[in-house]
């Protein structure tokens, strides 16, 4: 067993370049953690935020290893821990914000903040989905509730979260509209089963309400993207329908009007809440063995748009940045 | 049968002078509706700010009769309505927003948005439930679906609301903590049912979650009251937890950060909404139906603070708006 | 519009010569009912059961016409209908027991037990769906109220009810194991989603819990075959888990000491009640409508074995009662 | 801390006079269990049966202490017991069945088979409680799910687990008719919330249907006698109704043929079963912590009929068997 390992990490908050590659000595589980050799991992908006320096109170103490997705091999289990042993196959989100993540050999994590990893996808891929999956889920079970027939809104369906929710709700059995700048993204969102597309960019609210929707509204907008979606997720629902979402930076000044005047729900998601707050974390692990499952079922598979090595972290980023892509941007340890 | 009624009517916005007694034509109950004679009416605070203009969206075309609370004897049955028969004793929400109200001698209004009144208290009293009832009612049940067990902390326990509130929580098994500003709201709060109570003028509120709450917050923040209560409820509430409020007024520039801090659920409720919209009453008379039930069955009982007859609405109104009161003010059709 | 139609009918119980051509009146749709043109209509036990006299109390008056499964299009439209206009294609399970049935060129029936066929399948083999998909809606929603994760064990999963309960047990995210007395029927189950499959013929009770279940037994057991099967289902449930069954023929000195031993549940289902009773036959067109979007999203299809002409019945039920088939015998109107 | 103690225990399956007074050693707590040094035990059908032989698979190994409800003071803690401490007022279900149990100075169980004790009522009074009220419990929340307004049949309604069930369904919103066989038991099930009592020696189940059910029968029939009343039950309930019991000896030959003609739900609850699996045993005290809550919000309580000894077993249960009590009779250790 190596004592040091590579980490890729940042000195302080910055561009892409701030991404150092280091040797850092092998941490040890403690108590109720495992050790997990690293296969994959990939990019979420939170990591860009966090080394940038958008988000201080989320990032790790610096040096910093970001990541918060990762699959691997576990590769030392700590004192109690009784659900993993050591060789088996896991995917789970151990740290990337409030503890060090997953962007180098070994990563350290609580055992509740994994599960087994899909067995019908290549280990790497499941990197792919830990972040984006438990935020779909949570968004439309915990917080939306949604049920066989629902009509559902999913705005950035070709994004991270959004191609996931695309998936989910469908398998829920929901009405799944999706919104798409581009007849690509559209496309796209058709193959992942939404039932209906709408370009947003020539088409009012009012109008695809009208056409998508059979109560004055959707039941439920899954918004991910926030910003001024937001606004328009109040004007797409229905009276007494729900509004889930990730986001709140664009929300520094909401109006409560519209939520009055329709007796609205909203809820607001962030997955990572049980690492950062050190308790619950069993939640995470839970949820993705239900993800797993699904996938295994053939109701959900992650879509990777490129993949990169560790290495070329810096690349990876600026392309997520950049916002052209489908589905996810994956980091291979290679 | 008359053919013309005295109605308690402004003929624009203004103080509590505002209000004339008319003589208007007796209305007739189209299809769908039911005529009740009324007994009796209270008042709510949104009758005052429909009559100050402050929601002109909501007011009654004018010269408008206001009043959303009624309770009285059906009178005259539409062409179709099947669930009452002239003579029953019911109560309801029909109108005062939207559509033309309770201040008068009979009022005509959707049948779905009445039920047979409780049994087991005065039919005048009965008239002090609806708004306040249905109110905490949806926040509970629809936004919070609150069960057994769950910590609940209800502000403005003695008010129109808070005081049904308290009750209703505490009978769904809910540990409730209730907040007052003086000894005497806090004990009136004890007496209907809350397990432990607050002076929220002289402790903090990390203090008080921390003696009142086991999971670093309460499940649900019971709202009624609105203004900067919401950001003490964020504060508050647990991680993963609820907020539920009826009012937007001061929620004008809310920061959604907190709620995306702890992955919150926020629920707005309007009960008047289906009468606004002329749709859906039917969920009104149904949520009544389960109010009296609860009512008669001594779970449940409206704190009646003061009684003045119609012709004494403007200081009904003066009173209410002064907020040195408990429970409610009942109008009497005397 | 003809006046005259062909119906085939028996005069009275007996074998599956019993069946006649009779030229009878088209029948007038009352109030609350339409008329459909009977494109196709399948086979279930309930038709040859109430054919051979064994369950007279369910069945249509003699001489009867026979058939409960319909799909067609809308011909008439009776008073106070709106859900349904003339030119619609529908399917339903409109009579066949407790009144005249679908083995005709034209059916009346109920509003109620009517929906939107499927638009993704042909229209004639939207007939194999009514009696068996919601027999197995209702075991696995109403009764064993199954979710994601469940261990579900499907006994018969290649006859009528057990193919659909595969699908749909799939398709809610269940674990599902299926018995086969041949290999061939065990890879037919294994298509339709089953996760595991078992030869109970060679396999005891104690031997495939072991192998599938986590629990000491499966969450709930599937039976729409009766006879002895409820005894191994009361064996191969976990304490705590729920039979759900469709028959009770064999049933007729059942012991409770099993449910008592396991403090389990029993759900019996009997999916034509409603039109024997009369009453409540909107939920049957509210299930029909769920399964028909589930059709249409991919989670769901009818197996139709083999197609017989309307002229051909006798033979049809010949080979259903000899059940040496797969999913279902389709009956259509040439 | 003394190493023997007093035990009232059976040598040999027997009548009431089986009962003798043995010095035993004090057992000692392994890991997860609690000593608790006893105060009350009281009377439940399954410990007579027990103590006659009826029920050998459910007897602690002779010579055995029966006794399945116990209240008392914790008194020594096994490794891996968190949430107890010494001294703890507690009440639970730790044996009496499978295992040793309460009539003795000291009983040892599972943790998991404990909870707090309510604080309301004197500790020797809860141990009227475990038994029966989880029994109540299971059947009306876990089998039969039942909500706000549903209506509710319950037979024996002054019994053990039927003066609970009443209490239980009444506070759960329930709409609670209760049959009793004097005007005396009728009276007292009225006091404990019964919005109707029948006298079912000299009403047939046709004519109370008729006169409280509005469905065609009771949405729930609580059934804890068993016997001859589960036809009936079946007889009592709406279609698509549910049928709760807790018994099975008089049902060695039920026809499933009612529950298949009105598509029926039946649950049969065993309390007792994670005791004799020794698995699962938190469901227990979990809740019991419930029913203490519901015990100190003043929704349920205990009716004690009468009290003895330890050393007065006999007696206790002679008066048990002969039947003629309401509520419980308590076992105090004196
Ligand atoms: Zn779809
Ligand atoms: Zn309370
Ligand atoms: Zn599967
Ligand atoms: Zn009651």
């Amino acid at each position: 067993m190596p004592t040091e390992m590579a980490a890729h990490r940042i000195a302080a908050y910055g561009d892409a370049d701030a991404f150092e590659t280091d040797t850092v000595p092998v941490p040890d589980p403690g108590p109720g953690e495992i050790r997990v050799a690293v296969e994959a991992s990939s990019v979420n908006p939170v990591d860009y935020k966090i080394r940038r320096g958008d988000i201080p109170d989320f990032a790790p103490s610096l040096p910093a290893t970001l990541g918060c997705d990762v699959s691997g091999v576990v590769d030392a289990v700590g004192e109690g821990v009784e659900a993993f042993d050591v060789g088996d196959e896991v995917y789970g989100m151990p740290g990337g914000a409030g503890r060090q993540g997953a962007l180098a050999d070994y990563v350290v994590g609580h055992a509740g903040t994994f599960a087994d990893a899909p067995s019908s996808i290549p280990l790497a891929d499941a990197a792919a989905l830990p972040v984006v999956a438990l935020t779909a889920w949570e968004m439309l079970t915990d917080k939306a509730d949604v049920g066989l027939g629902d009509e559902v809104l999913v705005y950035g369906a070709s994004g991270g979260v959004g191609h996931i929710g695309v998936q989910l709700a469908d398998w829920f059995g929901c009405e799944v509209t999706a919104t798409g700048s581009t007849a690509a993204k559209r496309d796209f969102a058709a193959t992942l089963g939404a039932d209906a597309t709408v370009d947003y960019t020539t088409t009012d609210v009012e109008t695809y309400v009208s056409e998508h929707a059979t109560n004055g509204g959707f039941d439920v907008v899954f918004d991910p993207v926030g910003d001024d979606h937001l606004e328009t997720a109040f004007e797409a629902v229905r009276p007494y329908g729900a509004v889930v979402t990730t986001e709140s930076s664009a929300a520094e000044s909401l109006s409560l009007a519209p939520m009055h005047a329709k007796s609205l729900e909203l809820g607001v998601v962030l997955v990572i809440l049980p690492v950062l707050l050190g308790e619950g974390q069993e939640r995470i692990g839970e949820e993705l063995s239900d993800i797993a499952a699904l996938v295994d079922d053939g109701a959900l598979a992650p879509h990777v748009d490129e993949r990169f090595a560790f290495a070329d972290v810096a690349e990876a980023h600026r392309r997520a940045e950049a916002g052209d892509f489908r589905g996810k941007i994956l980091l291979v340890n290679e």
